[in-house]
This record gives C-alpha cells, structure tokens and sequence, in this order.
C-alpha cells in the first residue's frame, strides 16, 4: 500500500482490468473515450484508484468537477441526510410542486455564493443547458422589450412561431468568442468553437463570432502589445453587433477560455465588453462553468475584473455538482409563467450536493486556499519553464488560484507520460496542458505533481 | 387524520401556508408555476400531501414522472445503499472514467427494459437533451454516409463549421408533427409544435413540420374517415422529405401526443411511419419520454404499434427518473470518439434510482397491473362519457393502461375543481383533461377519482 501522499502506477495505463472492463462496457455503451476505469470506494481525497489498484494524484477532477475531494466526509453526510433521500425518492416538478424545503436548500446553498449583485437563480442539469437558458431569457427579454412592455402577443406570431417562422419565431443572435466552449445542445452548440469534433455535421444558427485576444507572454514585456489586441477584439465585438445581419441579443464569455486553451485576458478586456453590452443593450452572461466555484482563487472568475456593475446573467455547473444561472434583474423572468419551465428544472438531489460542498468551502476556507496554493505552484512552473523553455511556453494563471496553464510541443504525450507517473492532468485548446485540481489540493501536493513534471520533461 | 384511501381538503387551493411559503420562493426563484408547496415527508404512494395538510390522490404525478409512489420502500433502499452514496459524492465524468460498477447498473437496470432489438445506450439528464442527442447522432449518421465510410473530413469542413458555416455547419432537418413536444432545447424546441407559451420568441431552425392525424371519435363509427386521414398525413410526411429545402435526416414522433392534447393514431399510422423512413433513409425516433416505463399498459408505447423492424431510436426521461437513449445500430454510434461527449453524460445516482424503479415495475409486474386498472378505470369514464356527453368528449386511451384523457369545455376549470375535492389531474392541449396515475395505482383508488369526477361533472 502507497503512503497517504504517494502515488502507485504497477501496470500500463490503462491495465488489463480497466482494459476488460471497458471492452465489456463498450458492447452496450460508447467506451472509446474511457482513460481507466475506477474503483471510486478505494479512491480518496486527491487520488483516484483504478481497478487495477494504481493510484493517482487526481490533477484533472473529472474535467474540472469534483470540488471537494473524492469520498469527503461532508459530502457522504449529505448524500445519507433524510432530505437527500426524499429528493432521491420524490423527484418533483419544482416549477409546479415544490418541496416545503426548496427554499431552504437554496438560500444555504446556492444562493449563499450568489455573485454580488445577483440574487435571482434559475436551477438546470448542466452547464450547457444554463447556457440555453440564459439564451432564451435573453431573447424573450429583447423581443418584450422591442413589442413593448404589456403588449399582449399578436395571433401572427403565436401562429407563426408554432411553424418555426418570423415573427414568432425571430431572427435574433448570441455573439460568442473564437475558441469559447458553451456546451453542446444546438443552441450551446452554435456558440461554441473550439474544436471540430463538437461542431461538424451539426445544424447551427448563424450567430457572430468575435475574435477573443491572442496575448503574448510573459505579460510585463508585451504589454503594448497585448493592451492594442484587446483594443482590436473589442472594436471587431462592436462592429459585429451593429452590422450582423439580424440583432444581437446576448454575448456570453468566459472569463478564462478553457476548454479551448486556457486563453485569459485583462479586467479592461472584460470592462470593455460589458460597457459594450450597456451601450447597444446586449445581455452579458459570463459562462462560469469551470471558471466557477473557487479555482481561480476567487469564488467567481469574473470578480477578478472589478466591473463597475454585476453581469446580467452567470452561469455555472461542474464543481457546483449542479447547474443553472444566477441574474438580478427581474425583466430577465418572462411576462408569462410556463415560458422558461421544464418538468424537472434541475435535480434538487444534485442542488443538496452543491449545498454541502458550499458549505465545505465556507467553512474550511477553500477559495483562500487555493489562491494561497496557486501562488506556490505557480512559482514552481515558474522555474519549470526557465528549466524547459522549449517545453514550458507561455505559462499562465498567475493570481489566478490553481487555473495554471501552459503550451508544449506535444501535450497529448506529455500528459499520457504524466499519467504513468501516477499524475493526471489534461490537455486544452490544441497544444496547452491544463492543471485542474480540486480546490483541496494543498502545499502538500505540489511536490508530487512538479517531481512528475520534472522527469517527463527533462526526458524530453 | 383521514384513512389511507381516502383525501382531505380543508383549505382553498393553494392554502395560506402554500401561499406564503411561496411567494418567499418567488423573491429569488420564479413561483408563478407553483400549485402548491409539498411536504414529500407526508405523501406515500399516490397520494401527495400539502403543506396546510390538505391531502390529494395524485392522478398527475408531478407530470407523468413519479413512477412507483411517494416514499415507495424499494426507491428508500436504493437511495440509501452504499452505492448511491458513492455516485452522489464521486460524481463522474462517464465517459473518461466510470466506475467499475457502471456496467453493472446499466445491465440490471435500464437495459432490462431496452425496447425490443435496441441494446446500446446512451445516457442523459432530460427528455429535451435526449431528443437532442438522438438529432446529433442521426445528423452525424447522413453526413458520414454522405461522406462516404472512412473518408477523413475535409479541411474545409473543419474549418467552416467552427464558423457555423456550410459544408461544416449542413442544412440538414429533424421532421416532427403539429402538436408534438419533444423538449424546450434549441434543437427539441425546433421540433416542438404544441403552444405558442414554449416557442415564441426564440429563434428555431426551418425544419419541416407534418401534420398528425386528427382522429374522430367513438372510433368505430369513424373508420374510414380516420383511415383516410392516417392515409392523408403519411402522404404529406413523404411529401415534406421528398420536397424540403434540405435533407431530413430523422423523424421523431410520440406514441401518443401528450403535452399536444393526448392524440392517438393507429398501429397501421406508424408502420406506414416507419416504411417511409426506410424507403428515404430517415433515422426514427421515437420519442417514449412520456408513453414510456408501462403507463399504456406496455412497457413501451410503441410495443402497441407490432412494428416489422425496431425503430432506430427510443429515447426516454421522466419515469425513468434519469433519462437517455436506445439504439441498435452502431452506426449511430459516431465514426470518432468524443463526438457524442459532454462532462457527465448523464447521472449515475439517477441512473440508480432509474434501476430500483425497473426492478420494482418487475417484481411486481406493474405493467400488466397497469393494463388491468386502466381496462377497469376506462369502463367507468365510458359511464360518464354516456351521461356527460356535453362534457365528457372524446373519450381516448381504450386498451392503453391508464393513458387515458378526454376533451370538455373548460379543461382548466374541471383540472382545478377536482383539486378541491382532494384528487389532482392535468390538462393537455386546449381543451383536454389528462390521467396520469402512478403505476401503482389500483382498482381501489378508482372510486375516489371517479366519484370526484361524478361531483365536478355533475355541478355543471
């Protein structure tokens, strides 16, 4: 048995039982993707195990998602609590019945996180859905506001809508970045443009995309540079939102682009777009999916940039074990009931998670932590890419918590030989290798993943 | 304390404590929707308690999804067992790294139930998102074939559909018919077509829409006519594939139109359905989200229809208590892997209960139950069919379990006296009432419904 810190790799990755696992599994369920399979009861903390008893230092979390750590015990108290059972066992339409304690479980929980200034909150299953969502209260408030607050639906557009046709149905866009990832729904999906393999041979709308800037590192020597690109990107976002071919009615960013390479930029950056926003009536949703929930060292990406006023709209999932959006302005709730509705409107099992891992993170102080963390790593790639600077470029994420990030020449190999190492990590974007620990991931741990660093690197 | 058969209503509906708790709920979350606030600790079985005490015999099932009781003992199992814990607090992402005991849950619990000749699956967290899913992997499909098997897309297409633009980003369409709800996502949305509140104001693609017959009712007097109008609608369905401006690469349609007012057609209406698919090409799917999990007496709706081949695609949600798809064909299955991909891909806690809820409706052969009590409760609305012709119309679901639903004046105001008096039901389409019992309820629940009904018909 490895030591509580140490991690065990005995056989290739995957192992013969992974490897007999998943072929079983792919008979009746897609399993190409599958990297190994786990056994999540010997699994603990920070490490993983799989079914051949190798162990890992888990520096990916499930693509950005297990908060608190595998098996916390706050969370297991959660799972076996009686109002846990009885959300398991009676899963309402929370629209038309909800539970006596919805209420509750929102306000100790979710709402208790809420970014400043957003005290509204809509539930979903997953962050591409919040998206979708946010979407449609932005299109229902545009066009409430273009007919004109009280005015009743015309019979044309209500039998027109019914047939996909304007004017019920309009002609309205979401403005959204080169390189962003929204989701994969066909709405989500037409903002998001990372990558080929989510996008072709699906239908999409045809909505504007903006160039996100494209900084070059290390900052303190390209500033002019980098200043003059945002500069360029933000007057491309205000010449497609006054010249596409229908209106713009939502822009939505993230506040580090991850999926698509952990692409950051600066606070005037985002002030810039939300002064856009307000200038020609666009909703602003900041897509918080990965950024939220602490990893960047504050509880929420954007309140990193010190806007002068809230977003309209954040959404967010992954670390939160739930989705949904959170606004403050109520002419983002529809004229009518039952226009932004489903049968389930989120899963009040997956929101009393969330609402223990909150309170996991108020309590032991996680976000503080994981800035506190991130400086300490973060020094230690530093020297990393004085060491390898054909290996370690542009390295990313300074003050930004534990979201570090760099490019490499092959980051595919470069995270399988971390992998058999016993230290997983991920790849983003085409050539950037992206560290994503829970936000228990302390001092303590760094050594490991920077030792496993080290010889896969100076291997090179 | 009323006896365990029987309902008590002592408060209008919503009462003062379900009014206030409420509007709370309102400040942060939108309550509009609300009927009443529950307390789920006091509801058991089909009957569902308020927060004033007010006690209902539940024919709506928090709409058509509870599918064997409130606080059912074999769900409280599941919900407590070591493996549940698990799945809550290690929440994974599937597709990467599963647990070992995935395959497991599948195999014992949804794929027990996979629809004649379907055995894959692909799991999901909605009925929307499923229909979605299953558009992506019929889209994906006719470009492949189109392409040609194993030709490597072009650099053209990579690069267009990061642009949303053709050939990447193809005009490629989903048929669906007038009345059909398959979910409010951007791309189910575009196939809805049931009421205006769901579609107006958000953009949709310009997919076809074919007429679903209009059946005259008793069906006896009315064959030939409704033949002809079967015969009608399957013209204009080859009609629209054969004319649209673009390819239609699936079709989708409900067993019974639910949302869309509970249309019925017959077995012959869907063959002839399914021999136009196969002559042109066309992924089915059929979308089981409500009909499914034995509510027409069968445990899929379409087990009615005596199809020559399966459909392509079963999707499925609500009383499944997760959600997904079905296929056989691995050719839906995409030539890539992470082209059918998110974060989660589905739940497995859901997943879980989704097993305790099979193994229940097995053990106790629910479905045949089903079947029986609806033979019993359908003869009784005949009775009140016959003496209330004025408002008993239409009577429909003959020989389909308990999916049974009839036309009247004022749906809303016959859904809402029957609240009063202790029994909930729902509406659907513009002028039906619809019966959605549990699959637990039985011939001695059917007096309390029928006498309830007897009140409220009687008084008008």
């Amino acid at each position: 048995m490895p030591g509580v810190l140490e991690t065990s790799v005995t056989t290739e990755i995957p192992g013969p039982l992974s490897k007999a696992s998943a072929k079983k599994l792919d008979a009746v369920f897609d399993a190409r993707a599958v990297h190994f399979v786990v056994d999540y009861d010997k699994s603990n903390g920070n490490y993983i195990v799989d079914v051949d008893g190798n162990k890992f230092l888990d520096v990916y979390s499930q693509i950005a998602s297990i908060p608190v750590g595998y098996n916390n015990p706050a969370t297991i108290a959660a799972a076996q609590s009686p109002e846990m059972i009885s959300a398991l066992v009676n899963r309402p339409a929370i629209g038309n019945f909800p539970s006596s304690k919805w209420g509750e479980i929102l306000e100790n929980g979710l709402l208790k996180v809420a970014p400043t200034g957003l005290d509204k909150i809509f539930t979903a299953q997953s962050g591409s859905e919040a998206n979708e969502l946010a979407y449609k209260a932005s299109f229902m408030l545009y066009r409430r506001k273009e007919r004109g607050e009280g005015v009743e639906w015309s019979n044309e557009e209500i039998q027109s809508c019914l047939n996909n046709a304007k004017p019920g149905s309009p002609d309205l866009a979401v403005l959204s970045f080169a390189n962003s990832f929204h989701g994969r729904g066909f709405g989500s999906l037409s903002t998001t443009r990372s990558k080929a393999v989510h996008k072709l041979d699906i239908p999409s709308f045809n909505w504007p995309q903006a160039p996100f800037p494209t900084r070059k590192y290390p900052l303190e020597k390209y500033e002019a540079e980098n200043d003059a690109e945002e500069k360029r990107c933000l007057q491309a976002v205000e010449d497609l939102i006054t010249s596409w071919h229908c209106p713009v009615a939502a822009l939505i960013v993230e506040p580090i682009q991850s999926e698509g390479g952990d692409n950051h930029a600066s606070p005037a950056f985002f002030q810039g777009l939300q002064d856009l926003t307000k200038k020609h009536g666009v909703v602003m949703i900041v897509d918080e999916v990965q950024t939220g929930f602490g990893a960047t060292g504050k509880f929420w990406g954007h309140a990193h940039w010190n806007l002068t006023s809230p977003p309209d709209i954040v959404t967010f999932s992954k670390k939160a074990q739930t989705a949904g959006y959170f606004f403050g302005d109520r002419a983002l709730i529809p004229d009518k009931a039952y226009r932004q509705f489903n049968t389930w409107i989120g899963d009040p099992a997956r929101v009393i998670m969330s609402k223990a891992v909150i309170q996991e993170i108020l309590a032991k102080d996680l976000v503080a932590q994981c800035a506190r963390v991130g400086d300490v790593l973060y020094a230690e790639m530093e020297k990393l890419a004085q060491k390898y600077p054909d290996h370690v470029q542009n390295l990313r994420g300074k003050g930004q918590g534990t979201y570090i990030a760099f490019d490499t020449t092959d980051a595919a190999a470069l995270v399988k030989n971390m992998k058999a190492l016993g230290v997983l990590t991920g790849t983003c974007g085409v050539q950037t290798v992206r560290l994503r620990p829970m936000l228990i991931f302390e001092e303590q741990h760094v050594p490991t993943l920077i030792a496993a660093f080290e010889k896969v690197l100076g291997a090179l």
